[in-house]
Parts: C-alpha cells; structure tokens; sequence
C-alpha cells in the first residue's frame, strides 16, 4: 500500500522521464497518482519541489544500477563494454538525460544538479576503471581515461537520441559498436 | 522586409530550438513572429504543420553547414575530425537533435521525418569519408565505418546532453577529444 508522497514522486518520475518538465503538468500529476490538489501542495510546495524530489529518486535509482554493473564481475574493461551495452528500453531515452532538454531545468540549479551529480558520479566510475585497464595492459597506453570516460557517456545519451530520432534501437546499437570496436582495437 | 510568412518560419525554429515542441505554444509564435492568428493559420493548417515546416528549413540549414565542413579541404579524416569539432553554442543543444526529447515529435512521422533525414544524410557523408580515410591508410583496417560513423554522431548528440547537464562545455569537449585520441590512435 503506497502512501500518497510515494504516489506522487513515483507518478512524476514517470512523466518527467515522458514528457519531460515543462511537458509535466501539476494536474497530469495529481490525476495519474489519485491525489488530490491540497495533498499534493501539502508534501511540496511547488512542482519544481516535486519534480526535484522525483529526480532525486531517479537519480539514486540509475546510480544504483550501474553501480551494480560497474562493481560487478569481470575484467575493468569488460564492465565498461557492459555499461555501453546496457539494455534499457532504449527508445524511452535516458530518465535523466532527457531532462537536459528543458530549458526550465537546465536553468534551474536545483533541478538541474541532478543530473550533473548523475554523469559526475557515473564519469568518475568509469574513469577509474578505464585506468584498471590500462595498468593492466587491456586499453593501450597514451589515451586519458578521464576523457575516454565522458566519450562512453556521450555515446549512450547521443545514441538515445539517434534512435529516438529514427524509431529504431539500430543507430544507438551501431554507435555503441563503433566506440567497443575502438576500446578494444588495441586489447593485448 | 521579411514576409509574415518567414517570420513565422524563424520564430518557430528559434522556439522549437529553445523550447520544444510542447514547449511552443501557437500564442507564443505569434506574439513573437508578430504575426496575428488568423495569418498564422492562413499559411498553415495546425501548429504541426508550421512545426514541421520549421523542422525542414533547419535540418537545410544544419546539412549546408555540414556540407561545407565535409566537403571542405583536409583529408577525409581530418575533414571528420573537424565536423566533430564544429563549434556551435555548445550550451543550446543541436536544433535537430533536441526535438527527439519531444514524445509529440517521436509519435508523429511528419515531425519526426525530418530528424532521421538528417541524422541518415550525415552519418551516409561520414560512413564516406571514412572509408575513403581507411583506402588512404589514415583508419586502421578492420573497423567498420558505417559503425563509426554512428559513433561520431552520438558523441556529438551526448555531448551536447552532458554540457547541459553540468552547464559547462567541458563534458562535450572531453568527448569530443575521447574519441578524436581513438579514431587517430593508429594513424600512419
């Protein structure tokens, strides 16, 4: 039995990562989580509060998630592959990616800082492990893991917005290809 | 002097850059076009087909920039490196690329067309360079660059999501520069 506070960010997790924040409406909210107007400015003062606390949650969520896989088995590497080729439903798009689209968030700080928080954390994990890898001889010397790093996080927000572009999961399939084939082209 | 025509055109694309699709209101374009309602829907039938007739003057303008690029002068990788490069306002995102947050837009063939032709006609110039770049002996073998090609454009797409994001155009010029130290990693 969820309560209403629960309803109403899980609710807004939902349409955020739909419709984005301007497409989000108060209303949109109250009805889908059968809550009603007072209840909901009751919890949060604002749809900003809100959303803020919805992006939280999405947030941990994601983190949580490839945190699992980054910290998984397998070699450095390898784990890196396996964020890249995570399979999510990738026509929906990022749930925090996609918010970089709206100008309301980008301009806010307090909605924005999650996201920047999210590709923070992801970028330091990925840069650690591509530097595993080159100590360990699979990724070859000469590249800086750290830029390396925000090229794998580019690769998938940019291929989610190449299939979402095209209806089709290939561009975002082709794009993660291209970069592997690189990572790997030097493996030992 | 521009016709009411035209500047409905502009301010639609200058909106749909900014703001989306569901964050363009008619009232909006009018108010900013100048231009009264009932003009506005002598030129066009609904907000959609004023969207897509701005999605297709954009997505000309973006291929003419990029077709200058590519057909510029450099060898083909260079020529590559250089649209990856291509500095725009980083901060606003791709006018393109931006609208395949909009779930109007992905549901929508009309005002999704225009989005997969640019990306289709762009990723086809770059798969050609670089396989002239691989014949040249400036790629390594064994790469694929229709893959690549994919790869080059996602980083680009991602590039812009991560700035936004961390509002700063680091993100997308590390990236940027993770991927420039691969493609060239075994240049002879």
């Amino acid at each position: 039995m969820s309560t209403s506070l629960d309803r109403l960010i899980e609710t807004t997790q939902a349409l955020l990562w739909e419709r984005g924040y301007a497409g989000t409406s108060p209303r949109a909210i109250q009805e889908q989580a059968g809550v009603g107007q007072g209840s909901m400015y009751h919890h949060f003062r604002s749809k900003a509060a809100l959303a803020q606390a919805a992006e939280e949650r999405s947030a941990a969520e994601l983190i949580e998630e490839v945190r699992q896989l980054l910290d998984g088995p397998g070699d450095p590497l390898d784990r890196v592959l396996a964020y890249l080729r995570l399979e999510r439903d990738i026509l929906k798009g990022c749930r925090i990616g996609r918010l970089a689209a709206d100008p309301e968030v980008v301009a806010d700080h307090s909605l924005r800082k999650p996201l920047e928080d999210t590709f923070a954390w992801i970028s330091t994990r990925l840069t650690g492990l591509l530097q595993e890898a080159q100590a360990g001889g699979q990724l070859q010397q000469g590249l800086d893991p750290r830029l390396l790093a925000a090229t794998v996080l580019a690769v998938r927000q940019g291929g989610y917005v190449l299939a979402r572009a095209a209806s089709s999961t290939v561009p975002y399939e082709q794009a993660v290809e291209g970069l592997t084939a690189l990572l790997t082209a030097r493996r030992t």
